[in-house]
This record gives structure tokens, C-alpha cells and sequence, in this order.
């Protein structure tokens, strides 16, 4: 049974998601279909991409990704199917992928991007409005029956690419900014060990709150504490514990964090 | 493995979907369970019917839905299954179905409804609130282990219908009205491409705000333009371009739509 | 195929579920996955272990359960599997599975638990703020391809075990609180048909609010109308018909509701 994973902006009040289940179990009855989410916020294609760089790690090799999140759709945004390492993609070309591509680049894992222009493969009327239900989910279904990528679509090597904000080497140390932030109020940076290990003794500065050390449980720190931690997936991340550190600080996505020499250190 | 798609008012945060699927999963162990949506208002029948009859088609044959939205669980409202077309459906007698129902009805496909009325296909313990856990999920289940319409109930022939609002004609056009809201603030209202398709030139007038021209794609507009546009089902559908509607708007479910010879046309 | 249902308070708008899917299914490929709630608030325990109690028993036999609502992930909390009657369940040591134990014990069903020490079973790193992911999914997931509670960990005997509020009784009759508040905003109380059987006329007081009588259906109540009925699952439960007593009653969870002989049947 091949794992088809869903990502899309569509909510899960609508009939949305239902109908692309319905179109794949139609072509592949035997798929293995999970829902990564489908609360992205509309046209949040960052938020995409973030979230599938998490993910996509944890699945088994073969799995194929069918990641909607469209605002170009009906335009000329091209559509895509890719192999990025071991597993396969389904989307709009409009940067979606951009993590989990610039990953396999690093690592020199195989990669063929394909863009879609086999209607056989599509349903017999395609919309200009959902192209989740008319293209994506029918080719994602059929890549999962053993079709190839190049019986789908043309071979293409310049994929849409976003540009994901990078910490930014500063005199103090490194300016970051959060990339995200989870239902649990936690909000994460794109600041990692790399940037904290290269200094002594270090502080976190977040608004007009400093964090001078890691920890590594919630737990260690107090009942409404503002803790920084590595979370599970590497990035430093600022935690009320068993609180919100969204709601009591306010945070908003591109907020910057930076990290410094702490003070204490400076003034020895 | 047969489908088994859920369509409920029940919401995501209690056990009560969890719990159908559980005793789904005890009867007909290989069931692949399809959630439609759980987040219709509750006892919102009509939001209910409109969504099946978009998502129905685009399941393949054989399959079944299992649709609970039960203002009248445990009163005499009739527990029904049937056969439209193709596909199954288990639920109240209280016109969910109204749309798939009069589609099969216009499209002379095989209709067969019963009352269920054999106990030993329901839970041993039949309770006065929850009878999706007790007798439809059961039902279901067995259904799609073989068992026939047949064998569950008696045959009826006079199922509830529900009033679906339709469009009217008036001197200048049509007046329809927004029959649904989506995620995304999207407005789909009951006007199609036959009532345009009576129009030379047209206008679509919603509140104080008239638009002149369909598009093809919400990439057509402009950023936060007003546009109309046939939506992926057919209907004449008004969005805010990146925004939402609803919102900007204001707009409510049942709000009065007109389309109408536009101002220019009739100038000229 | 074996059943796994997910119990968490992660959402459903990040990652976290998704992952924890594609690690149980990188493992047991088979595995026929199915979310209890993910929309538990974060880190009510008790939520989590009412909803299990009332969802376990509708789950055939072989179910594993994997529940993981985890304030204390990284601490010394022990990791557990257990199996209570013919189900299993892997989770955190805090108190969640209180009631299903309880019920296995009183029911004399068979009982084996063990903390989880074979790190074979686990993902290869183990982080201290994800171990849904790390330890509890991939648990699961070798359980469900028939590897045995004894494999995976050390037998123990003293798990954790919350104090759930019980009725009290009083010289009037019976002092319960609200449990539970479902998403159709009706009041699950702690009180049963036993505190009610006790008394021969009975009357119900919330707040400023009674109730004399007992419906069976939703549909006994008039539109509006504050009702006491049994619950599908044998609770006392106040319902406003076809609204929220939640919100009309402006009620919480913890809030006292009393039962006593009615003061018409006192006057007499």
C-alpha cells in the first residue's frame, strides 16, 4: 500500500479534501492516505514548505506528497511531480518544495522534476479553480499504481525556489527571525546549533525578554517561565512552559530573535 | 476494501467520530474511512445536502456514505439507507440527501430506499442520542461487508426532501441567493451558467457592488478585486482575489444575488 | 490489519500527527490508522483520559491506542504500553488511561503493564521534547507487527492514576460537577442513573437553573429549552435543545450541579 500524504490550505470544513480522497481511492484503491494538515493558512506557501521539511523525513521511502497550496492556480504556474530522494512530490511549481529540494540538493540525493502536460492522466474536465481535484490528485494516484514520472509529464530542472530568510551574521552575533509558530504557542526560529555553538556564553534576546541559557525538558523550566530550547526538529525555539509564549508575548511570525554574547560574559 | 466516507456535524474534539469508526472497523475490519467533513454547524441539514451532492460524483463506484446530521436523533424521523446510482448512503430521513436524490431521480439512475428496521444489524444497545454509533456506523459497515439493502430494512418510497432554495426570474435577470461559504470566503451562490446564459452582457450585483465580467482564474483580478467566476462545481461564485470575501463583505448564507442586462448594455 | 488510534493535544494544524503516521507507517505498513482527537487543549490530562474511557469500549479487540497528551515529555515520567482486556495502549505514565484501567480492574480483565526500556524499539535519536514521534509511535508500531508487551519494556504495577472527581453524596440527595462540555455545548455531569435511582421525584439545579425530569430524545425538549437526559454513555447530561448549554449558561467544566428530591415531591 503506497503512502499518500495531503497538505493542502483548504480547511476541513469544506468538501475539499474529501473529493481529492474520492478522485485518488477511485484510480488507487489500495493508497495509504494521511493528512499532514490542512490548516495552513490560505496562500501561506512558506508555511508549506516549513512544514513539509519537517515531515517528510519521518515518512518511508516511496511515499508520495501531494502538497496543494495554490494561489497561482489556473495561471501559467507550471504543474509539477517530482523524486526528490526516495520519495515523490505533487504540486503546483510555485516554490512549495523549496526546503525539501534544497535538502536533496546538499545531500546529492537523486532528483527529477517533470511538468505535467499528460492530460491521460488527468480527469476528463480540468477546472481553472481546483486543480487539486482535477490534476494533482489523479497523477499523485497514479504514480502510486506504478506509473513513472516521465510518462506524466517533461523532464524541467528550474523549479520555482522561495527565498527563506537566513540568519544574518551581526557584531554580537547572529540576527534571526521566527519562522514559525505551532498550536502550542511555541514559537521556533531559524536560528540552530550552529549559530549558538559558535558563541561561549550566550543570550538569547527576544523583544525586551533575554533567555541566557538552553534547556533541555519543559519541565526544567518553572510554570510560566520563558524558556529557549532546541526543539525535536534542531531550530532554537522560545517556550512559555505550559503556557503560550505566542499569546503572552505577542509574537508574530518574522519577528526577530537575536543571539549574543550574554552580558554576564561581557562584562566579566 | 470498500469506502466508507463520514459526513458529520459532530465537530473534531470529542470521541464521536473516533467511536463510529471504531465500530465500523469491529464489523468491517477492511473499510477505507474517508472523512467528508465534521465541522458542518450543528444540525445544519441543508450545508450538509450541498455538500454530499459535490462530493458524491467523484467517488467511485460502491461506495458508501455515512451522513449524521441528526437534529431529530431518537424521535420518529426514520433511520434510512439507500442505493442512488452507483453508491450507498446510510443516515436520518431528514433531507440530507435532497440534492443526490433529485440528481439520480433526473438522471433515471437505480433508486432504492429502505427504512432500517433489522435490529441485528445495529448495536445490541440502541440509545435515544447517538445513533450514529448505533445504528448507522452498524449499518454501514455491514453494507459494505456484502450484506444488501434488502436484508436491512423495508422499501419505502417517500423519502424527505428538503426546500432547496432555487433562482428566480425577474424583469431585469435572475435573483439567486449565496447558498455557501467556504474556507478560503469564497460566496457560491445557486445562480449557474443557464441563468447567464440568457444574458447578452450581464452584471452581477451583490449589495452595493457590481461586477461585469467573469473570470477564468483568480489570477485574472487583482489583489483584493471583487470577482465573479463559475466555481470548480459550476456555480456562479463571487471571491476577493488573496482575501475574502465573507469578510470584506460581510456576507451571510442566504444574502440575495441578482444578475442582471448590465447598465452598459442597456445604455447603448 | 491492525487498528492504532491517535489520542493527542497537538492540533491538527501542525506537523506533529502527520509524523508520528509516516513513523508508525514506516514501520507497520499495514497498520489501519484512526484519530480519536487531536483537539484536546494542551496538556488537560483528565480530557484525554474521559475521552478514552468513552471511547475504548467500541473498539474491537487487538486496538492499540496511542495517546499522548505529555506535559511532561523528557522528564522522568515513565514511558508505558500496557494492555487492559483484549487492548493495548502506549503513552506517557500520567494518568491518562485512569479510567480504562480502573474499569479493567474492576472487571477483573486481564492487566500487564510495562515502562518501556528497549531503545531497539525506538527511533535511533530520541529527543526530549518529541518523544510522540520518537518513543510512543514506533512503540505502537512494533506492537502492531505482533512484537509483545515483555519485548518492549519492564513489567511495573504502580502506574499513575489521576483523581477523577466523584458524585458526593449530601443530606438532599447528590453533589456532581461537570465533566465534560462536548462541541454541541451540552454538560456531561460525573452523576450516573445510580445517584439518580436513589431518588423516588428528583429535581436537577445548575446554577440558578432546575430541571424536574428526565427526556429521552433531544427532540422531547422544546427549541431552547434547558433539558436533563442520560447521556449515550449512562452520564446525566443538561442540553439546551437545538442550542449550547455551554454558552447559554455561561457553563464550565468543574462547575457543581446538584440532584435532589424534588421540592414539589417535598412539599406533598
Amino acid at each position: 500500500m503506497t503512502i499518500i500524504t495531503l497538505l493542502t490550505d483548504f480547511g476541513e470544513r469544506d468538501e475539499y479534501v474529501g473529493i481529492m480522497k474520492g478522485v485518488i481511492l477511485g484510480i488507487a484503491a489500495e493508497a495509504h492516505l494521511v493528512d499532514l494538515s490542512h490548516a495552513i493558512e490560505p496562500q501561506d506557501v512558506l508555511a508549506g514548505a516549513l512544514l513539509l521539511a519537517r515531515s517528510v523525513p519521518y515518512f518511508p521511502p516511496g511515499s508520495i506528497h501531494l502538497a496543494v497550496i495554490d494561489p497561482g492556480v489556473g495561471t501559467s504556474r507550471r504543474p509539477i511531480a517530482r523524486q526528490l530522494g526516495e520519495q515523490f512530490f505533487v504540486g503546483p511549481d510555485n516554490g512549495l518544495l523549496t526546503l525539501v529540494y534544497t535538502t536533496a540538493l546538499e545531500k546529492k540525493h537523486p532528483i527529477k522534476i517533470v511538468q505535467l502536460n499528460q492530460t491521460r492522466y488527468w480527469l476528463p474536465v480540468v477546472s481553472r479553480t481546483f486543480q487539486g481535484r482535477d490534476i494533482f490528485a489523479p497523477v499523485a494516484a497514479h504514480l502510486a499504481r506504478g506509473v513513472k514520472l516521465d510518462e506524466v509529464g517533461v523532464v524541467i530542472s528550474d523549479p520555482v525556489l522561495l527565498d527563506i530568510p537566513k540568519p544574518f551574521k551581526i557584531s554580537t552575533g547572529w540576527r534571526g527571525q521566527i519562522l514559525h509558530i505551532d498550536h502550542f504557542g511555541n514559537l521556533a526560529t531559524n536560528l540552530t546549533i550552529k549559530e549558538l555553538g559558535s558563541l561561549l556564553d550566550f543570550q538569547v534576546k527576544y523583544k525586551d525578554k533575554f533567555v541566557t541559557r538552553l534547556v533541555k525538558t519543559y519541565g526544567e523550566g518553572k510554570e510560566g517561565e520563558l524558556i529557549a530550547i532546541l526543539d525535536s526538529f534542531g531550530y532554537l525555539a522560545l517556550n512559555v512552559v505550559n503556557g503560550s509564549a505566542q499569546q503572552t508575548l505577542q509574537a508574530k511570525i518574522g519577528d526577530e530573535v537575536f543571539i549574543s554574547v550574554s552580558q554576564i560574559s561581557r562584562a566579566q
